[in-house]
């Protein structure tokens, strides 16, 4: 949706569009942009879509990429399906502005990153924040998700639904749930690894998701962005390159109260514990993806508890510890492998 | 003593040395940093100077401005006296490392200011943020000063030796006054207004001088400066261009606690309402700063109140409101008429 209303705005031409399972958003899509191809999720709903070229599933998304003549795509599906299309596009020298966190966190050592815009805020945010000066750390904020105010006793005890409420906006499932257990800041440290080359990069709880990112420069200058959490802004840049005039409104620096930075505890946010060891070896992120990819099934289905999640993931990445990828076959093995593994578990 | 710290640290030779009153000071300087010239305010010391060429008063910096070779000169007088050395020095064609901010508010029509740096936070703040995006707003931060969190009523009989009880930090008198009057903000407004020739700036309050300048940019992004309270980085930044080693240590993002910003009401700071008259009207600026000058000497000898001086300034500011300086000769005329003007009132 984002993409659209930037997309009209530059009056770029959207050749191909990927839905889901909304196909009367996806018509009314078709009807005002008028795309060359479209591909959906499911087979069972082409006859529903209001367009002669329909492809369908991963193979139909690839499809598309390969036969487009554009030289951006932008990938906004969510988790470890997402990461066929970077490669494929970056594999035809595409640039890709890229939503997709679980692209980088599965498979960062085997993308040109050159090719990558990332427009999430707090990537955006760094990007935005960096110059020539030399950096000493980065920091991506993160709002601390849906149980940052509850004791650890109520968590232990939370259910799907309660954590999907997060406290400052509506996303999908999946993200909301990495926001409370905080794998979500977790991939994104391990993105910023593969995007800016630096293993100097932590994390800070910002509640009121205003200041997305900050930068410590060597000189003892300390850099922050702040901006309305709405992605029209990363995307603008993503597909424009350069922005000369307003996509959000200003931050009402007065109205927006205090702010402060809190530190993300462990006993909280269990899997904050792997934090440096996955920095130090970013190639088992392919690991924590799918286990927690299992585990958010297995806690959407009642099979355990919120905490139990992290269990998975650590038990995971304790075992899996020593595999190392040499390749994009390899990693989609070993994809199959942890998968596997959680489920015997 | 920070331009001296950071000179070291570069090995920069210091051609000379100019000092008010502490000539014990000086000596150990000139013991250090082997000047070939040193000035000082008063004749009646330049027999307690450990140095063959001393020179005396504002004619005896002007002399050894002319004399030295150097391409850089440090300003850190306070008040009105600092402009005939900014007016020299860059009549010379030299940089000025400037924290006397009188300098510009004064005549900065008249200075080139592409051979000024500024060293004080908020102005090193702005220039550190900007690059080559297009702007929509400058702000710098204000302390609030002395009397913040006083009641207007008990502001009404505040002393001298009460402003002069700073909440952050130590510094000279004249300028500890004008934090709490606001009148040090203003004068910075209008600093920033020569230097980034826009006059959209404004200043907010942020308590805690952790965050000293913040740029809205016209996409919708705001970025924010934050820095340790420390002239050495803006002056390090000042003499050497770059700087790619640490000056300061960083700002703790996670002991500082929280941050906010504030407005700066009139009713607190009187001065504060001819703010945008004043930077629709610049030339102003010698009146406000020479009723200012005379207004605080007359606060320190009991003569007026604390909104006093506010009265005096606001007064004057009125009185003179029609008169356009043309040239530096007729600032010079000005400053003296409004001075005149202050004490017969």
């Amino acid at each position: 949706m984002n993409t659209l209303v930037i997309a009209e705005h530059y009056h770029i031409q959207i050749e191909a569009l990927v839905a889901g399972n909304n196909i009367d958003l996806l018509n009314e899509q078709i009807r005002i942009h008028q795309p060359k191809f479209v591909a959906i999720a499911n087979e069972k709903d082409r006859d529903r879509v209001n367009h002669s070229h329909v492809f369908c599933g991963t193979e139909g998304i690839l499809e598309i990429i390969e036969m487009s003549q554009s030289r951006t795509v932008v990938n906004a599906l969510v988790g470890y399906v997402g990461l066929a299309p970077t490669i494929k596009a970056t594999s035809l020298g595409k640039k890709v502005a890229l939503a997709n966190k679980e692209s980088l966190v599965v498979a960062g050592e085997f993308i040109d990153t050159s090719l990558i815009t990332p427009i999430d805020s707090e990537h955006f945010g760094l990007w935005y924040l960096l110059n020539e000066r030399p950096v000493s750390k980065l920091y991506i904020t993160a709002s601390g998700g849906a149980f940052r105010e509850w004791e650890i006793s109520k968590m232990a005890s939370a259910t799907f639904a309660d954590a999907l409420k997060h406290p400052n906006w509506s996303m999908g499932n999946k993200i909301t749930i990495d926001s409370a257990t905080m794998m979500n800041k977790l991939f994104e440290l391990l993105e910023a690894k593969w995007l800016f080359d630096t293993p100097q990069i932590d994390a800070l709880i910002e509640k009121k998701s205003i200041v997305h990112a900050l930068i410590e420069f060597k000189d003892g200058s300390t850099t922050a962005h702040f901006a309305g959490v709405d992605m029209k802004l990363p995307i603008a840049f993503a597909l424009q390159g350069k922005v000369e005039e307003p996509i959000l409104p200003a931050v009402d620096l007065l109205g927006m109260g205090s702010i402060e930075f809190l530190p993300i505890c462990e006993k909280h946010y269990p899997i904050w514990q792997i934090k440096n060891h996955l920095l130090a070896h970013p190639h088992l992120g392919v690991t924590v993806n799918a286990a927690n990819e299992e585990a958010i099934k297995a806690f959407e289905k009642g099979r355990c508890s919120f905490f139990g999640m992290s269990d998975i993931v650590l038990d995971a990445y304790q075992k899996f510890e020593t595999i190392t990828p040499n390749n994009l076959k390899e990693i989609i093995m070993i994809d199959k492998e942890v998968r596997a593994y959680v489920h015997q578990r």
